[in-house]
């Protein structure tokens, strides 16, 4: 293994461990002094080396998507995992059943249908499966409205043998006032746990919370959970949204200038294969497809697959070819999903590799 | 292997191989036709079984931009590849001089600092490497402008021991007429290897023109070879482009409706993770993350990793969850880069599995 960053073959993504373990501890104290639980959303980092991390650390377990990606972190050890998503499609449940009957599974339900086929299955496996019925706090995606919509599938999924509503979840994504987008989030949440809670449908978990929200939610009585995911790494994105420090940026795309075209633009060797297409943060120039580290200013005005173009500002034009640079992604989850590795360094020297193990796990 | 399409898990690509060998052999016979030596780009595919297909239809090898890329087409058995890409930085160069040995392989330079790297790894391994000077004909990415900065490039090459000038390439992209913009960008090509050959540098290689701009550039005298890669599948920004047809289309992302939120909203379980976040085509009802089958005027508005939001017609709403639909993703490139594997279909019977093998192949 290249113990120096400058021996690492390019696009690489750099993962300085010293400050994923302080993001780790960042937010495992934060729950604990407020008093929910931490279950991190696993699509950030998709690598069993991590997930091992937040859990000593304190998390409860994992959240996730796809019950691939599930079944790789019960295989490293996670025994406690809820798949804040609508499991549906008759060739997954095979696979849900077995998973299920391994650890404690969770899974989000929001429609009548798609509780009824869970149910069925669940009871032709002389299983129970635990749901949380998603509630759509205004993000408009999937989830049932608040009020008599979540009133109406929690008494249906209640009949359904086979099935046990463990809880309601929701996320709300971004708002511009965080901090008030996050209290409201937990506040609805907390409104209509109670509301079914009187209705008779016992209501255990409240779980809230993204890394932009997660704080504020999470502050809010009653709320039992939050489930952040981004906080592992952090990016352009959450510094320019406020919910994290250039400092608390663990990962970067290392990249290679393979192109001076001009006296403005640098070609990179890092596209939309190593960075994604996904739009974020901004520059101060404008839209950038990511922040170079020591110069912010340049903008990374496009992306084609295997190319980045850099619009240099003046210092930067110092930039050539050969040169190495370090991008911080816009949206960190997808630039790891396009990568095998991480490659982990601490104090400028690489120390480790480790394997997006639960990469491109779309079912 | 399941037989049928409905009992395929889904987010999956399907490749319909009727049509895929049907594109394969129309334009295997425009290059033949055009007295033109066809080199399909790979990265649209990254899969073997669909390189050999356009070799045995008579491509004369592959386009390819990484070294990771390469090295798996030529284990497969493809003996002769251009890298239309410029190899700069010392970790790639010991696997560069290796391929090199093995297959005849030929590297894009555009600066005097990146082929006098390449030009002393290659007498250092005492061989002498081909290398193509990249032309920018007005896309603004890599490359060296027609004229005077091409000249005085080609001569400092010329110059450089270990390297071999065997002609020279561009890529120039879409623009609004095909036609009018494939015929120039053959015409500058060839109006500059002339240019080029009266200063005494030989210039055996005039390699232009994409799937959009490949036919008509590929008709111009004095061009060589044309490097189309879309053309195995095409997609939705291909159409719209005018340069397929949607009967040419030959791979879908197959998905299923996990959540019908309101009357005219359905959520996808394929997001950015299997359509890729790339923006493309275009519904008659505005821009769409690609094209429903049966459905092409639902607009597929907003993505996330594993949730894409479709805005429903009229007649779409009558879709509930748990259905399978068929997207054209809008471009087939990024999309197949993010799967493991094509799921093979004849006459809607499944009946192979291909890897997707050069995936994740950036470096």
């Amino acid at each position: 293994m290249p113990s120096s960053i400058d021996t690492i073959d390019t696009p690489a993504l750099i993962v300085d461990v010293d400050r994923l373990e302080g993001n780790i501890a960042r937010w495992a104290a934060f729950a604990r002094e407020a008093g929910v639980k931490l279950r991190p959303h696993g699509k950030t980092h998709k690598c069993v080396e991590i997930a091992r991390r937040q859990v000593s650390a304190g998390a409860v377990g994992l959240t996730l998507a796809k019950i691939g990606e599930a079944e790789v972190m019960a295989r490293a050890g996670v025994r406690d995992i809820f798949l804040a998503y609508e499991v549906i499609g008759g060739p997954k449940l095979p696979r849900l059943i077995s998973l299920a009957r391994e650890i404690r599974l969770r899974v989000g339900v929001d429609s009548a249908d798609g509780a009824g086929a869970l149910a069925r299955a669940a009871q032709g496996a002389g299983i129970t499966l635990d749901v949380l019925i998603e509630v759509d706090t205004g993000l408009g995606r999937c989830g049932v409205r608040p009020g008599e919509a979540l009133a109406a599938l929690a008494q249906d999924v209640a009949r359904l043998a086979g099935l046990r509503i463990a809880g309601i979840f929701t996320y709300r994504g971004y708002r511009s006032d965080l901090e008030a987008a996050g209290r409201e989030e937990g506040e609805v949440m907390v409104r209509e746990a109670d509301r079914l809670r009187r209705a008779g449908i016992e209501i255990e978990e409240v779980s809230v919370g993204s890394t932009p929200t997660g704080r504020s939610a999470g502050r809010v009585g009653g709320v039992t959970e939050i489930r952040p995911g981004t906080y592992v790494f952090n990016d352009a994105m959450q510094v320019r949204w406020g919910s994290a420090t250039p400092e608390e940026c663990a990962l970067v795309v290392l990249a290679r200038v393979i192109s001076r075209p001009s006296r403005d633009v640098a070609v990179l060797d890092a596209g939309s294969k190593a960075l994604t297409a996904e739009h974020g943060p901004y520059s101060s120039r404008g839209e950038s497809h990511g922040v170079i580290r020591g110069y912010p200013d340049c903008q990374i005005d496009r992306l084609w697959e295997e190319h980045g173009r850099v619009q240099l500002t003046t210092e930067a034009r110092r930039l050539r070819v050969g040169d190495l640079v370090e991008i911080i992604p816009s949206h960190v989850c997808p630039t790891v999903n396009l990568a095998e590795r991480l490659v982990c360094v601490r104090q400028g020297r690489v120390v480790e590799t480790w394997a997006v193990a639960a990469r491109a796990q779309v079912q």
